[in-house]
């Protein structure tokens, strides 16, 4: 006999999480779908060559690869490269723009550690253009994250924009271009460490002349409500072409946000914002908690220009956001977000049969379901204390007692769960009585965010 | 440049045909919601101890097993192993019986060949009990399946129920009783080697008599109505208490499928079925297409007596039952099976905004998807042609043309792509036109059996 384990790292819930989290998935799923998303599914085993074709750095470190036969087998650590290698590989029979989501689970190898995954869900959408792609698609990201989130229940997130051109514009002007990048490392970090600590990398580690160190701390420090911050950065306009475009289509994004619908509060143009560097070359995009910034972001993404150059010489820009779905649900059950009130008990109504013969209380089980509403008959010969204590484990909203009184006179013992209250009902009304009460329960969000 | 490739064995499909798999993974969640099931997640990657711990046979040899440091790992190949360590794992926090279903993909590197996968997925639904579990349950997994095929749109299938234990006693009251094992294997080639091979086997290779051997020919073939079978059986009543007890059990099954309004059609007594012959205990099903037995059991499983006995000395006896949905989603593509009529399309409505601002594009699309109806804002600078091939290409019922003409009288052009016919509509009749036909297309099965 061997002692049963699961692999640290790997989340595997109980049936009332996995419940919480299935709402979510649901939630996603249909979010995603209403904006026009298509679902894609792709293998979690890929040819190794083809997952490490860019190759490099923390990737091949963490990547589960291995042989099997004569193959160079790896499980995906994204779902970015396999749809690269997907539109490329099927782009003759594709429409473009393509719009797809992607749920799915994703594999790297990390150090164990309390709130870190092994194995995780990413809930992805992502726009591919064929040579180009609008802008449009760059704010419609966006508030496709505002819908789901606040379709979950969140209320108090924050989605931070800005434009990869006004940063690499604002450094070509300050003559910094070939350094940008280092700069912008550097300027990722002042949350953590301030601007004087900042100020003096700038200067010690890339030789920035201190004017210039002022130049850029003055830059991402400029804050204020939106159309604020976009007036500010007009004073820079004129100057450099890649940021006079940044600025246009950060303008565009923040009117057109508007238009769908995100309210002020819930999206914020941050300067300080850069994303992976060398991937993302327009608006790019992170999402906070409000009340835990300790946390990251919870959804990240942005515009890039180049999605599967490794497969291809179609030039394929997109723009795609993800959601580190394993994660966020770890930390929303961490910080008290889950809401208690959500029923996760596996069906609406327990139906109890109180005599030997089990037909009448598989008719009722059909009703209530044929109704959409999740019925399980509790057929084991057990004591009626028994049933009601397994009802009350499973958190059941309703009990359905049915014996031979009730078989006699053709009605229902519905009792509620939660008042206690009992009463005896012909079949319709009683399925109509717990009908009202399911229904009513599939408004209670999954998140409780106060 | 790396050639974009899938790997041999693994489904990847295009947007339209992964939109019906998605529609037949949708009913299956619902459905078995609906029975009182909780949806499981449990890890891909096992410890590849907790997997092998039964060993031996083609496990061994098809799993993928492969280190990632000191970790022997492995990727699952069914979803029972997974379920027992789970259940002997969280044994205190479940209540029993433990109603779980879980839809997920399972590796096995069998030899590649045309539909066979090594990456599929299962649909698994099981009922643990915790040391007994009521026969009811062995009628209520049939009925599900029942349930599910009808909700997909599947007609001519049958449901094919047999005992072990029926088999069993039937084999003791012949003396052959340690033989069982072997002659159900023999007797399970019946339909295809022929009555007079299995006779031949039976005698030449195990040395049953030759009139035990005809007493088993004449058992297995009892064919008519289930009532008809049921009679049959009862002339061996009363000789052997395991042959007793597992007619029993068959005729309650019977009686409860009936009342669980399973067609006497759908279902049928087939005493040739036997299944994994040192796992199931009691009832067994199989379920074929009536049109294509050549394809074999779509959906098989029955009951067992110890779920998790490599990992617990708990005695928990189950049912359960799987259906192997890629390699069904398969068949039913290769047999012509999959619905042209449902709409496969990403969206309902693909908005054409003849305008430079997009404003009103975005608030039309967002009244949309408020009420349900997936829509999509084509953003791109293009040709009207270019927008109208797009559509057509996209399959989307409607499209919806927002020029300035629209703008300005306060009305949306909404043209049925399927009828070619085109109305200008306010915007609340526009959205009520579409979200009828959209409601009407979600009754639509996804497969067409005629």
């Amino acid at each position: 006999m061997i002692k049963p384990h699961t692999l640290s790292g790997f989340m595997e819930n109980l049936p009332a999480p996995q419940m919480q989290m299935e709402r979510m998935m649901d939630i996603l799923r249909r979010t995603y779908s209403l904006y026009g998303f298509t679902p894609l599914d792709t293998p979690v085993i890929e040819d190794a060559q083809i997952l490490l074709a860019k190759g490099g750095g923390e990737t091949e470190k963490q990547i589960y690869r291995f042989t099997k036969g004569d193959s160079d087998l790896a499980l995906r650590f994204d779902l970015t490269v396999p749809l690269a290698k997907y539109v490329a590989l099927h782009y003759g029979e594709l429409s473009f723009p393509f719009r797809r989501y992607q749920i799915g689970k994703v594999y790297r190898g990390e150090r164990a550690q309390r709130g870190r995954f092994r194995e995780f869900y990413q809930a992805d959408i992502d726009i591919i253009g064929d040579g180009q792609l609008d802008i449009l698609n760059e704010a419609e990201i966006p508030s496709i994250i505002y819908k789901t989130f606040t379709d979950m229940g969140l209320k108090r997130f924050q989605i931070q924009v800005n434009n990869r051109k006004i940063l690499t514009g604002f450094y070509e002007l300050l003559g910094l271009g070939q350094l940008s990048g280092d700069v912008m490392r550097i300027v990722d970090k002042l949350d953590k460490i301030g601007a004087e600590k900042v100020r003096a990398s700038l200067i010690d580690e890339l030789a920035v002349s201190p004017q210039a160190a002022d130049e850029i701390l003055r830059f991402i420090a400029i804050r204020g409500s939106n159309q604020e911050v976009l007036a500010a950065l007009e004073s820079y306009r004129g100057k450099n072409q890649t940021f006079d475009q940044g600025l246009e289509e950060l303008s565009v994004v923040v009117k057109y946000l508007a238009a769908f619908g995100v309210p002020e509060e819930a999206f914020a143009v941050n300067l300080t914002i850069a994303r992976g560097l060398d991937y993302y070359t327009g608006t790019v995009y992170e999402t906070f908690l409000l009340d835990h910034p300790e946390i990251g972001s919870i959804c990240s993404g942005g515009r890039y220009d180049n999605l599967a150059e490794y497969y291809t010489n179609k030039k394929l820009p997109g723009v795609g956001i993800s959601i580190g779905l394993t994660r966020l649900f770890y930390v929303l059950g961490e910080q008290k977000y889950l809401n208690p009130a959500l029923n996760t008990s596996p069906a609406d109504v327990l139906i109890l049969p109180m005599t030997e013969d089990l037909s009448a209380a598989i008719g009722f089980a059909t009703a209530l379901r044929n109704t959409g509403i999740r019925a399980q008959i509790y057929g084991e010969q057990r004591k009626f204390k028994a049933k009601m204590t397994y009802a009350n484990k499973l958190g059941v909203p309703f009990v359905v007692i049915l014996g031979e009184d009730e078989l006699q006179n053709g009605v229902y013992a519905v009792k509620n769960m939660s008042t206690g209250e009992q009463t005896s009902l012909p079949q319709a009304e009683a399925v109509a009585l717990i009908a009202a009460t399911v229904q009513a329960g599939q408004n209670i969000p999954v998140i409780l965010d106060t």
